[in-house]
């Protein structure tokens, strides 16, 4: 006989937490395999993710429900980063025991948010016991053909932009750490360390009409994926600290004007978009995306030197010192 | 500046490790997510598995070529199981500093070499640190369209089949574990347990000619996995002892009849293929799919128990005690 904690019952929950299949697929949870219909005149997006109990999240720190949330968001943010739409999900779930209970019913209310607000349905899985939390979430997604936007191809003289403002994530993390209490619910930065949304519709609308030349999203921090993109690009740059948009912060917080741009500059997790435009096309890409803050920070040059211009005119080499697994411990950094 | 260990690092080795990209990819390691191309006609299969140091294999006891082959031998063996063949995968991998040495390059030998012999090329993935080895595969294969096998077309009369035979798996890890010698290293049932092969030629073929009704792959061994077609179909079956192709033991290592059957009952990891059959093709097919060997070890009943005739002509309900990560310790067990 099976026990309430099998592995089948969880399939089972997972499916009755996660809902409906969509029209688009053959079978979903439950066969060996998920079957998915793609569309024709799509090239089909493929990304997944780590999200680590220890590494990413904390269970003191983090609620089952922003656990369940923020890992389909995240893997979700490389597909709107080649400007793509997300299609489905595989979940690769891993836990102890005694978390299939309270813990479990959280994070799946979380996941199934995400899932639905990202029209992104769970197409299927596997799940293990583990000591620790362990989740990897594959995110399938689709682009009008020959429509991806690449980080490969900034080229001099282009725009340098972002999306939103920078370095909420990492000051929310740093005041979850430094305060541990749920009254701060309400913070902003708190809300974007808790619940990123990946920038899917501004992403799609930049791809369609060939505004970029260049895209990928900010999940390590700024100085480590501008170098990224320069580094596919084969290009440098040159970025402004006076033109980065920082993260709003409370007054009674007090947070000085340099942490906050620490934060924007080397801080993870922000899921905004980093993208290069021509400069004749930078008015007509702020037409075409709407209500969406964007920030030119700087432009595209010659040679493979990021440099940033600081407040007081001086220059100096942009330091790469954004989230690297292999550097850092996240928590402690 | 890098060190030789941080993640860009690791993902130039893994891209070098595992070689040219297909001819499907538009992009593959190294932007945001990888980009592919859906052949027309044809459903895609996505499914992914969990491979975890400390329950799905241990440092001391399987070389890390053996990790990288199996990790995606056993995830391609859904594709199989469905009737299609793998396009490419995405590798999720997390391990400690210490073992990006030695360990890993064995490992991304391992890893090339099933990529290769299962037409499976590497599309992308995600790498970070971890105390332990975390490893999950997904996989994406294609199946034309309206063709794939699932667990849910089982019907009363139709003959039960396995391919190859049952228990070698779980008998090579026994051995292992009692043992722990590389000079077992030329034994049958350790070839079988370190180095699976998926049944894709077999799976296409049955599916391509619509002669199964049902079918899966043996993973967590034939106990459990017949429970879950037969539940998927809503039938139940009878299968006899005496007809179960137990895996071959080589003289001296005098393993009783009763522990061979015991592994081939209820051992996982053998990655053959479980399926049913209408009674009047179970010739066709035999004629269809050239020299695999098939053996029918009973048939399907209505009703919903699952019935084991014994060698004496006794009869009883099938245990279900094949490998559950919630119920078992794999090397304990």
């Amino acid at each position: 006989m099976h026990s309430p904690n099998d592995e089948s019952s969880l399939i089972q929950r997972i499916e009755a937490a996660l809902g409906a299949k969509a029209p688009s697929f053959g079978v979903g949870i439950g066969d060996d395999a998920a079957l998915w219909k793609a569309r024709p005149g799509r090239d089909v997006i493929l990304t997944c993710d780590w999200f680590l109990e220890g590494s990413h999240f904390w269970r003191d720190v983090h609620p089952p429900d922003v656990v369940g949330w923020k890992c389909l968001a995240r893997a979700t943010s490389d597909v709107a980063a080649m400007g793509g739409e997300p299609r489905c999900f595989l979940l690769s779930l891993a836990l102890p025991e005694s978390q299939t209970g309270t813990w479990m019913t959280g994070f799946l209310g979380g996941l199934r948010r995400a899932s639905r607000a990202l029209k992104c349905p769970l197409a299927g899985g596997d799940t293990t016991r583990n000591e620790k939390i362990l989740i990897s979430v594959t995110v399938v997604g689709e682009v009008k053909k020959g429509h991806a936007a690449l980080r490969s191809g900034a080229r001099k003289g282009d725009a340098i932009c972002v999306s939103g403002r920078l370095g909420g994530a990492q000051l929310g993390l740093e005041l979850l750490i430094r305060e541990k209490t749920g009254a701060l619910e309400q913070d902003e930065v708190l809300e974007k360390h808790f619940y990123p949304v990946p920038r899917i519709d501004l992403g799609r609308k930049l791809t369609a009409r060939k505004l970029v030349t260049a895209m990928m999203d900010l999940s390590d921090g700024l100085s480590s994926d501008l170098q990224k993109l320069c580094a596919a690009s084969r290009v440098g740059a040159r970025i402004f600290e006076t033109r980065i948009p920082l993260a709003g912060v409370i007054e009674r917080q007090r947070i000085e004007e340099s942490e906050r741009l620490r934060a924007a500059l080397h801080g993870g997790d922000d899921y905004e978009l980093l993208f290069t435009v021509p400069k004749r096309k930078v008015k007509r890409m702020r037409d075409a995306i709407g209500g969406v803050p964007i920030t030119v920070i700087g432009e595209v040059q010659g040679g493979r030197q990021i440099i940033l211009t600081k407040k007081d005119g001086t220059e100096e080499p942009l330091q790469n010192a954004g989230w690297d697994p292999f550097r850092h411990d996240k928590k402690s950094s």
